[in-house]
């Protein structure tokens, strides 16, 4: 392992050999996070407890890799249910209509939320001094969990094996058959991916050329391609409360469930799947596919029912503040300060969105339909271009007149500017 | 017309009878702007010359309009061609990705842009005093025209017939046939058009109550519905020069002959249609159906390239300068100088908007599936997860750790406030 | 009165003679109000009762003005002490900084809304269907009159009779002494005040042209000059908790007393005077000479001590939602739902601003020169420049690396972009 | 200097020794990059030209700097006066208003501009490989220099002893003392300096201490205390053209006369001296003392000029885009292409800021008094509130109900939702 020596330890939350006795994996079960907990034995000499949090991944059967994690040496390993704590999560980005950079409802990152939250109580329950993660030097990951755990408890230490060995791929495999790591098939594919019940993220292969249009029908692992997708579109109702979804064509669920159907259901249709170019957090842009069939839903239900209970003036204001929360989320700002404010904003503006949002699912769209709630702001008495005694029309060209006397008396002067301008560059 | 005389003329701009010789009638050839046309001649007793602006309507029959004007006694009657000036108008819009509250590229707010700068040059023609428009005391365009009109000529004064007249639709069609104004059967139909080539707007029906759903094939004028649309899917490749769009499949066209392509194309694949509660600048909601395909395909296009080639900063601040431009489009503030300075923001961020993207289009969905540009900020060097010594990973634990730390200090603080707060309330 | 019929009411909150029989009228006891008395008397033929709201005013006797309203007919005349209450308004506009245009902290702004809430509560006990109130037709007062005023209780209407008499001053001064309103000195002083323990604002006279220097030692009425304040400065401490200024140099206070208290202090040493030109809702706008000392003093010690307890994120962020209270507030929407919205925003960033502030008061200056907090996120650890353990220097140089990639690279792009531009240029 | 092994370079625009030949050094000729020059030299085994850039700072004699830096041995010792470059970013900061946390007009962020431009400048024309700063590993301009050197030429490598050498001041002077670098009286004083013709910043002493009172008599470098300030005030009168400040008194004077001249009036009158708690870009706070009298008086009568030929919309957003300036021009972010989209703004809203302004000068006051403009909004026949045809009261109703609408149509709304809300926690 030539370039070992080479990776230099620098942050002060970085852990140094020797330092400590007990280190807390997260163990994903894949390839990587399996030799990282070989590899943190051997290199620090130390007692590996592997964590592995279940947040609505699919394709993982936990007990085995539970299992796994022992057989590999772990002098422990957890496996924990998160699914009830995670959709608390989701339901904030409902509320925030989550959405970086184009239809992105964050599953990553909030799933990373998660994962630290949990890693800093299991560190504290394990008495481990540090925790490891099998993020690469590269990404958006390591700078959430290393930001997440050691704003929750700054007296945790960090190690990123994949830094630090920096071997490439072929480096790895050899490493997994000399140590007995099973090298699984699907590691020939050349798609890797991150998930959990509110995105999963493909990357790898065509993808991350954006010249090249990444072949769906071999990536996705949870919808139909829309091609793919039922010939009989399919209406849901979704009811909310305070923001909050809580029903599905009017049964109540709780919101875990509600997620883990609508994504049944939405996959089904082609819903949320989508490719996105993305700016990461360390300045590099990166193109991932996403299928987030549950949140496209809930988002789109929602954000249409906000825009109907909130004036003009709110519906403005909360697209920047969803966008900075958007950015922040994203931003590995999870617990800055400054989201408790905008959650304070997002939260006061949700107070009344409540009612019910009928959607259209069919062959990738997602379109609402109908809506109703107590607390609207649609006035059919105010709005129909019938003849109506609510409006008063003959208020209309007062306002008219004041509403445009800047634009119009400033538009007068501007010619002036303009006229002035182009004498002075006629002159030169 | 018994409710005629409780109309209050007060604005400065709102002409008396007796004071002008000659009106300019924005004329649609429609049931309303034929009643006007006697309307005002009796009413105002003057003379009318009828401006029927081609914007890409594609629903009438423009010399047929010109011969109903001078049938109904109008002095003249002017249509003039407006495709090729109005295409710029569409390609700002493009380069403002232009969106009002989920997805509503602004074609009627556009469209009057266009209009009342005709208007106000052909009542300088014309030698018109005043000009007259059709729209009701409730909406939008109320406020666009009047606004837009004695902004570019403050001398100008201008009559709103629905506003003084204010008949419902039963008194409309009783005074039309007493006055020999033929009334199509379309008249009959439930819903209403505002149309041009940037979108087809439709109101009335089941679309004013948001608790209906509109059934769009009875509704839509330029698209399939989804289902209709073929099952065959379709690629098309648009190529941007500094964030105009200038081909299709490589192919150059102009810009007018672009936008009515692709509503072609994308109209055959049910793009661009959807239905919105959006807020009127008077306070009100209305909901709408949209058409706007073309609309759909060049700002989704745009809007990708544009972010490939544009940093996290640019992407973000674009976002909110796009969203001002869009309420402000909206909301009658065309000539406003903000929208100058707006306009100068977003042309500098789309000298760079350079190269060509392919999206796919199928039963409604619109997806971009690869783009290429010589600006592009994406590099596969940088980017790509397997080894590479052109991104330092050893830089990341130390960025970490600094982009970290206002968040770490911060939250450790923010813990001892909570408890102070909560310990305030317990004693309450 | 030659004017009066050319007024026209159009407004569905206009109140019409003949449909009410109880009318509250705002009564300052100044010329116009007390006119307004006798005139709504005669024209409206209905009962007045005159509410004078105390919020501060301290030119003003105020049984002498009950009595005035007596002796002019008033049905009933009411003073009622809102100092308490207003108080709590002037605390919010602590926590958002409040800062129109350039310094001005938006005392009459928030004078209307507490005058507003106290009519409409009167209104209700005395039966009062209609509120009469004494602003031009030109100005940001009647927006926020009428608008909160039906806002709050839609069933109440309106009048305003200088938008209906629409006398000149000369026509007023000859139609008070006809009837008998005295008519004191100041009318003669080219100035106009409003007056409340936030701010006294005058205009008129050399204030209305920005080209002329108005003298301040004429106008001013709570404040010395710069030049009259004392030769010996003063140092004040601010004690706040949760934002709230609760003390003064040790020693508690109400928030009433504080105010009242700090505005003696500044006044003496000429804090918080300045003139500015601002822009009115209605699309004018006018010069004002302001005099705010406690507001000055409050908001620049809770403007740094907030800034000491927050983050760089918060800090921005801050800015930007002050700026928007400020906005709304002058714009006559207190009550808009966003401002819920904000208020929260606010208030959740307020929860940690305690601390006590030092200012020194110098004829005119006010600038904080100390502070502690519990909450200080300053770290004298972390940031003197000494050497030290606390800071990590050795993770400055990943930071910077990662920080400045998409500057870099965007930068050499862009001078290919420039390039480009430049070649396209010089071809045409 | 025991520290010095444990300094590791991760950056990989960190030079390592033996991989270069010449270094330049930006040479203030202080005690730390006299220092520098003889350790480079030694530890680096390089050549070494010093470049010291003369941006206005008054404090130094530049021919004995040279001769200094020649002594020490420097290979060649540049001087270059950048100071009418250097006015030209000034000028950009007067258009930006440049306020960065509380009246900060960025002098020490701008100077990082200009001496970064030179650096890279001169490092071409003199071969060097690498450039080396005297920045600490705590600071901004460490993020400056590194970002911007590179970001202009990413070939170019840097080196920053202080964060190598990590020696204390003790440690320092011992070092210098050994090494014959003479040890001015200067480095007692407890404060050190930025200084530049846009601003002199002090830190140091007391001023890192947030809870002590700084004796400005000591600190101040430029400025009279106000105490120390004459008796008598002075006004004087800024000509703009374009947002460029042009003339003073209805001289003409270059940007950078301009900029002297005001610095000798202003600092006279103790205008623009202030201290701030501001945010750090590495995440800390730390205080300053700031003497900036022209940037204060130039920025001032900016602003007021600017808001007096803008509209409400346009001074609404240039506070928001002001304020991005002054955070990403702090934040070394001066070279980002979103600083052209901004720079484009506000050039294009600056093109009408022509006129005078008159400000009076009087111990620390710099307040506008009087305005002219050709493009003056201000409009007497609008806004006096004596009676007058131009402004059409009438209209006023009108505008106020739909204005008011969406409030009011919510207000009762909200109402509602907040009864509900108490009584689902009146249940609880």
């Amino acid at each position: 392992m030539k370039n070992l020596t080479t990776y230099k330890k620098v942050a002060s939350h970085e852990a140094e050999k020797g330092t400590f006795s007990t280190c807390l994996l997260l163990y994903s079960g894949g390839l990587d996070t399996s030799m990282m907990l070989k590899w943190i034995r051997e290199e620090y000499e130390c007692d590996v407890i592997a964590l592995t949090v279940n947040i609505g991944q699919t394709a993982d059967d936990l007990e085995a890799i539970k299992q796994k994690a022992i057989n590999l040496g772990a002098k422990d390993a957890i496996v924990y249910d998160a699914k009830q704590e995670f959709a608390e999560l989701c339901t904030e980005a409902v509320k925030a209509n989550a959405d970086y950079q184009g239809g992105y409802a964050l599953g990553c990152p909030l799933g990373r939320v998660m994962i630290s939250q949990l890693a800093v109580r299991f560190a504290g329950e394990y008495d481990c001094e540090v925790i490891a993660h099998g993020c690469t030097g590269k990404g958006n990951d390591q700078v959430r969990f290393e930001g997440y755990i050691t704003t929750l408890n700054p007296n945790l230490k960090i190690i990123a094996p994949v830094r630090e060995w920096s071997m490439g791929r072929d480096e790895q495999i050899e490493y997994a058959i000399k140590n007995g790591i099973p090298v699984s098939q699907t590691q020939k594919s050349p798609y890797s991916y991150d998930e959990n019940m509110w995105a999963n993220t493909g990357e790898g292969g065509e993808i991350e050329n954006p010249e090249l249009i990444p072949p769906l029908e071999n990536i996705l692992k949870w919808a139909n391609t829309p091609e793919q997708a039922p010939d009989e579109s399919e209406l849901v109702k979704i009811g909310f409360d305070q923001g909050v979804p809580v029903s599905l064509n009017g049964a109540e669920y709780s919101r875990k469930d509600l997620i883990l159907l609508l994504n049944e259901i939405g996959g089904k249709h082609a819903v949320g799947v989508f490719h996105l170019i993305e700016d990461r957090v360390v300045g590099l842009k990166v193109r991932g596919v996403y299928e987030n069939p549950a949140a496209t839903i809930l988002i789109q239900a929602h954000k249409n029912l906000e825009q109907l209970v909130s004036t003009r003036e709110e519906n403005e204001l909360k697209g920047f503040m969803d966008q900075k929360w958007a950015y922040l989320t994203y931003g590995a700002k999870y617990f800055e300060p400054v989201m408790d404010n905008i959650r304070a904003f997002i939260n006061e503006q949700n107070k009344k969105v409540t009612g019910e949002v009928t959607l259209k699912l069919y062959k990738g769209n997602c379109g609402v339909v109908a809506l109703t709630s107590p607390y609207s702001l649609f006035d059919e008495n105010l709005a129909t271009f019938n003849k109506s005694a609510a409006f008063n029309q003959n208020a209309s060209a007062g306002f008219i007149e004041l509403w445009n006397l800047p634009q119009k008396t400033a538009y007068q002067l501007k010619k002036d500017v303009q006229k002035q301008d182009s004498m002075k560059t006629a002159e030169v």
